[in-house]
């Protein structure tokens, strides 16, 4: 197999395991608890099946254009793909040429090394403080572009956007991408410095907040020129990414403003209810912002109550990696949903 | 905005023009004229929209096995993406980092020098001879891969599978790509090849023959070292490619083998009945194997033809591109929409 010289080797992103139990409580890739916003159902009764013989619209123009309706911008400023992971990776392809090192953090979404491998750029990780937090001096340095998710995955931690801004304005020469794929948890995007900055590209998703992991929908949010060239990149790799169904379901999740804020409070409610009893419980977390939180015990080794919790079929996240292999990433579920893993947690600590 | 110069700059492929009128007939991008499957409307009925909260299925298990159960091969030898372009582009990025060029014909789909150019793969494009058909002894040269579509597109012309073997055979170095989007229209796949040969990759979509354009579904099939290397890079790009709706409604096509094979027969049917008609009006084409038809008129210029068309909502296929700037590309739609094109073609060649 002389033609194996020429694949491009690549170390593939791991994704958190997909249980399929009837009785799971599933808290390990940030889903939300709740069902997408009831028009879905309604357009799904509605859908026209022979529809699905024509190609879809590739300009996915019913769909930006709500979106540009939601978020008080021009359709032109935003950028639809299959998902935020499609739409990052097309950004990391589109934006960074220029062979220095792009940076981002130590600790962050296990993506970002992956694309980089695989488009061969070069990459360089900054060190979170001890707390968690980006030292935003740190990004001062040259570089061929700058990631930051916020709040960031896996830790939860939010950054202001005017200690983001002074990475943006510092770096006119490099496309800075704020990844804000949790940011509607109670965070504050950075949004409204699209209009400022010709170098900040926002990415959010459908997969957490809009409850729509299922139907692969990402977006990225910048100036028209940004938007131009990831377009462009786009029509040159597969002109029709989103599917009918997509375009049609899509456009309920962002219709529904009252259903969306509804079910957000709800989590963030639930949220600080969790980490009420996980402190009482004595576990120590970063303040999260989003539909996770990011625990720690000082008496029980991490992976030690996952397994615990496994066996119950309770599912969490635990990454074996260097800072961060005493923590687990709890996402959000609902009221009862956490109700039995605090009670699980609670008898594991006894024990 | 100097973070211009590190954009890749790419051209664009430019998909066929996606007009939605009432009454219009469109032969222009090879849809199938018949609605998917009768089990999609079933299908669809049942759809559990909760489940869009959560991720779908990254392996894409149930529609891999479908598959397998049709094609009588091995899970592990297949791979599925949103269309058969996204299946190329990243087999493109997979399998073609030799640097020395990659080969296809000259005239052929035209998204291939699109994928080579955006991940900076050197081509060389191969002439196809005076009649449209592949001088197989010309691909025996040095190359970094190769790509044939069969039956071509946009003429239609079908390579016998033992011409294409001589391809595969003669170049053990390379990757060998048959793009089979239009296979299922009366040509001999070259499938049974792949357990013969560790090169050979063919890919098919679900756009065509399978009545989905509108849910993009593709695929490639291969051995198994092949899809592994395949599935990594999509593991390095995206995870979750394949949506909730597309992962069950997808099953549908492939499981209804009767309504299937009686839509190619309608098809391939009316194909032939179209051939003796615009041969009546002086047309000739190349003996097309796909589901349209490659046409040029001895005394009347394919521009005027495709214009005088448009004009009354008829819409065909033109390419302003040497050699074949003198032909239509007419996809097949049903009888009656046929009629009416024969009929205007009637009308404008006694002008």
């Amino acid at each position: 197999m002389s033609w194996e010289k020429n694949v491009r080797m690549v170390e593939p992103y791991v994704p958190g395991e997909q249980p399929d139990k009837a009785k799971m409580i599933k808290l390990n890739t940030n889903e939300n608890p709740y069902g997408p916003a009831p028009g879905v159902k309604q357009a799904i009764a509605e859908f026209n099946i022979d529809k699905l013989r024509l190609y879809p619209d590739a300009l996915i123009t019913g769909l930006t254009q709500d979106l540009a309706e939601y978020y008080h911008l021009k359709a032109e400023q935003i950028f639809v793909g299959v998902g935020s992971d499609d739409v990052l990776a097309l950004a990391f392809l589109t934006f960074f040429n220029s062979g220095k090192p792009i940076l981002f953090p130590d600790i962050t979404y296990s993506f970002y090394d992956v694309w980089a491998q695989l488009y061969r750029i070069p990459y360089q990780t900054i060190p979170l403080k001890e707390d968690f937090r980006i030292c935003m001096a740190d990004y001062l340095i040259e570089n061929g572009g700058i990631v930051i998710a916020n709040p960031n995955a896996p830790t939860g931690v939010l950054e202001s956007v005017e200690d983001l801004e002074k990475i943006i304005v510092n770096n006119p020469n490099s496309v800075v991408i704020i990844d804000e794929a949790y940011i509607d948890f109670g965070g504050v995007s950075c949004l409204p410095l699209i209009d400022k900055y010709d170098n900040l590209l926002v990415v959010q998703t459908f997969s957490k907040s809009r409850s729509m992991a299922g139907m692969r929908i990402g977006f990225a949010m910048g100036n028209t020129k940004l938007i131009h060239y990831l377009s462009d990149a786009k029509f040159a790799t597969n002109s029709y990414t989103m599917n009918l169904p997509a375009l049609i379901l899509g456009r309920e999740a962002v219709k529904d403003v009252a259903y969306f804020k509804d079910t957000l409070g709800k989590i963030i409610k639930t949220r600080e209810w969790t980490k009420q009893e996980l402190k009482n419980l004595g576990f120590s977390f970063t303040d999260s912002y989003s539909n996770f939180i990011f625990a720690t015990h000082s008496e029980y080794r991490a992976k030690d109550i996952f397994d615990s919790l496994r066996a119950k079929d309770i599912f969490v996240r635990y990454f074996a990696k260097p800072r961060i292999d005493n923590y687990l990433r709890i996402s959000i579920g609902t009221d009862d949903e956490m109700k039995v893993l605090i009670e699980a947690l609670a008898e594991y600590l006894k024990k």
